[in-house]
């Protein structure tokens, strides 16, 4: 058993300058009367704290306005024009690039294919240093922080392993992002998270999932963020959410990541095409709108093991919702059906498990790894 | 976004209070003043607060020593004669119940055959709460709460579903426990959770396994109780570990549960039994001690499914530690080799899972159940 420090007052005008800001992005544009009256503060220390947060640039004042007492009530409001964050995703066949302002709005993006499985880091990252360049130098705002989103295993800022991008094994990448980015960026810290998990942030963001999900992400790979308390779960070293390599058949194909019948093998993209004898996922999107035979068969198939690996999850997690996201909105309702059928018989406890289609789609952990940017601003 | 009230100091001593009892437990015998060199509060505030401990009967004063100065250091150590914790379990095929002190200690335990399938839930806490009587006056210590283990979905003190126990359907173990044994305790809160949770915490508190692990609990049902960051996992609704509900075959037999193929159809002990032609757990143990060909093969077999639905666990949640609790420890080394082999084959990333044997075996959710009280009592 550890002894921890007793509670004292050297970190409570941090919080207390966090909490302010935060009101105000809840509540924008907000007096600092009712921020006072909000956040149980004084008046006195929410004007000192605001000072503050305007000279960091991180609020602005809106035009004076008279307040009910005739007195001038100046509401305030996150500076549209302050630090935003930079995201970056380097994907198996593509790249991207995003900068959202303070309140998480898109200012800039750009997405464009680019193969990197037999690629060597340094052209993946030069590749997205491209794109970051034009979408900064378009959102004209200065970057607090560059969020890098990659399809592996992340733990302590290092990509363990990513089973479709084979070279990309124990890389630094926070290390050589910051250094292939900074003519763009200048110093501004990099941080690197697995791309289905700062996907699932983005979610949450988006709000419609709650507080309490598994997001799981279609593509090459499968890969799943949870969110829990509205925060990300990372297990004990950060890794967790690997659910691609959940087996769903043991005597299944073999798997990139050395095992065999991983639910990756059964549900990830390449494999569904495969099934459904049709080039891509546009191909294959196309084929479920036209309820081809083939490709909802193919479907219903990879819905179902998705489903049983669900239920595992939920079982594991106790999780009341999960978000199909990635390629999967794409695919119809074949894919869905399949998997709500699974969680209805598989999950041991009565209440149903809510099933949701992500709104952000194929975009959502550029959205996630540049306003994970932000939050960490707003949080202080 | 939900602003957080400020940092107040209405909390302060209460937290300051359970501050120093952790102190104590964690460093005892240990002076006043050694307790004020370690937590940074002043001998006053210690000394103020300790008065209040010994007055509750959670701390007792030694014997007054002379310390180096001279002056008397009269070192505190916890009240083995203070309030201690009241476990009992209700289990498939057995009750038990177990007293323990502030410190820990077993003081009085006993555990009998008592079969509940086919029986109502009056019967299981009439049996459970005659030998709580007889527990609790051997150990004669005062009961400051008593912890409920059950082998089902525990969420907000509701026995939701236990598989094994069809007739125990929502139900509200808490007010019939503490009904039932009112006559033992008086009024002491009764609190519940599920078996492998407070097995899994009476594993962490034996200290082999770390801070984060999976606890797996053989028993007619297979479920886990995860650890992280020293705390139980319960995810959003507490019910988080149903790790025998995991699926390992999708084809395979039907469950309880209702589902198909599930962890617990291959590796639950009555199971692991039917395959390996004996009729309990002892002939089991004793088969696998001969080394018999039969048996072997049903552990080997067992011990694989077990692997698998691990491995999906280890790949969703990150922990690095895996332990076999309940009846596995008494199966020896095909097992956990079966087991082994597939963790080393089917976790992505490359650190190995270390996989452990429990100590306490079939007690430990008993012990779990009786230190979670007293750990209530310790955290304030």
């Amino acid at each position: 058993m550890t002894a921890s420090r007793p509670a004292g007052q050297h970190t409570v005008r941090r919080h207390n300058r966090a909490l302010v800001l935060r009101t105000v992005a809840a509540d924008e544009p907000v007096s600092r009367a009712r921020i006072a009256a909000g956040t149980g503060l004084t008046r006195g220390t929410v004007s000192s704290l605001v000072a503050e947060l305007l000279a960091a640039g991180l609020v602005a004042e809106l035009a004076v306005a008279r307040g009910a007492t005739g007195r001038p009530a100046s509401p305030l409001q996150l500076n549209r024009s302050g630090p935003g964050g930079l995201g970056v995703e380097i994907g198996v066949d593509a790249v991207g690039a995003c900068v959202v302002d303070l309140t998480g709005a898109v200012r800039a993006q750009r997405v464009a294919a680019s193969g990197h499985r037999t690629r060597p880091v340094a052209d993946g990252l030069r590749a997205a240093a491209g794109l970051a360049a034009e979408v900064v130098g378009e959102a004209g705002l200065p970057v607090a922080g560059v969020g890098l989103a990659v399809p592996g295993v992340v733990a302590d800022g290092v990509l363990e392993r990513a089973p479709n991008l084979p070279s990309w094994r124990d890389v630094d990448v926070v290390a050589r992002a910051a250094a292939v980015l900074a003519p763009v960026v200048g110093g501004a810290p990099v941080s690197v998270g697995n791309e289905a998990d700062l996907a699932a942030l983005a979610e949450h963001r988006a709000g419609a999932a709650g507080d309490d999900f598994l997001y799981v992400s279609g593509g090459v790979g499968v890969g799943a963020g949870i969110v829990l308390g509205g925060r990300l779960f990372g297990g004990s070293g950060g890794r967790a959410g690997e659910l691609g390599h959940v087996v769903v058949d043991p005597t299944g194909p073999l798997c990139t990541c050395g095992g065999r019948g991983c639910l990756e093998r059964a549900a990830g993209l390449e494999d569904l095409c495969r099934a459904a004898v049709v080039d891509d996922l546009d191909a294959l999107a196309d084929a479920a709108t036209r309820h081809e035979p083939t490709a909802e068969a193919a479907l219903r198939a990879g819905g179902h093991a998705l489903g049983v690996a669900l239920a595992g999850a939920v079982n594991l997690l106790d999780v009341p919702t999960v978000v199909l996201g990635g390629g999967y909105p794409r695919l119809g309702a074949v894919l869905r059906a399949a998997v709500v059928d699974e969680l209805a018989r598989r999950v041991v406890w009565r209440s149903p498990v809510a099933v949701r289609t992500s709104a952000l789609g194929a975009v959502a952990a550029l959205r996630g790894a540049a306003t994970s940017v932000v939050r960490g601003v707003l949080d202080g």
